[in-house]
């Protein structure tokens, strides 16, 4: 718990390309998925699972808006950056449907570390997140430019 | 509300590179601000309206994955396709932090239309959409790649 609750703040200066970062784990259960859904991304297949059987995912999924909101809990709970995990933009896609029942888990990889030229207390860190499911499958890839700032003097 | 509750759905051949698509508005509160963050990104600038004052947004901002599924919610409103929106990928850039009291609203364009070469039954379909407030000041550009099924012969 002690790693949750009084997190070591990162800033720029204390990140390396390479290193990982990885989650707690987080338990998705059908419940969370239709509330979800519910809000966000009202389709049949993401609210009911007799009519997901039909569908695309052939059986209730996540919606991968929601794998993604999961995503960045774990991500905010593992790479403890001084100010936040504050993102600029993303990219992510998605290898596989995410299910009821699945436990979620993410190794983040720091890929780039870039000075801002303009703004001396700060740079972009680019940060590849991989969400995987119990068996070690991943359900998604997401790549996310996020704003780090250097230790103040 | 017609358009909401029985839409037209939407097949690969219905679409036209340049077509786009408009979607209701969304009125967004501090109180969805704040439930959001508490469960999927819980920073004190998404969470606390004191405690971002002195943060990078300078005030309570949504979580971009807020925005991104709030924008998705207009998104599956607007854009009817025939077995629902679904997502492969995605690229997402914040343009910037989208506020308590902000409505908001999304406009889609097809960018690309490209049928499948191994799954004649579909094609995938590039969307950009922009996710603009109340002074029509884009807040979000997300750009989707979509799988879309062709009219059944």
């Amino acid at each position: 718990m002690q790693s949750s609750t009084s997190p070591t703040p990162l800033y720029l200066e204390d990140l390396t390309v390479g290193d990982v970062f990885t989650s707690e784990s987080y338990q998705l259960d059908s419940d969370q998925i239709i509330q979800f859904a519910s809000q966000f991304d009202p389709q049949p297949f993401h609210l009911d699972a007799d009519a997901a059987k039909d569908s695309f995912f052939q059986g209730l999924a996540a919606s991968g808006w929601h794998t993604v909101a999961i995503t960045m809990r774990l991500l905010v709970q593992s790479l403890t950056l001084a100010n936040g995990v504050i993102g600029a933009g993303a990219e992510i896609s998605w290898t596989q449907p995410t299910r009821p029942g699945d436990t979620l888990s993410v190794a983040s990889t720091i890929l780039s570390i870039t000075p801002s030229r303009s703004k001396p207390d700060r740079g972009i860190v680019v940060v590849e997140s991989i969400t995987s499911n119990q068996r070690g499958e991943a359900v998604q890839k997401l790549v996310s430019k996020v704003v780090c700032f250097r230790r103040p003097v």
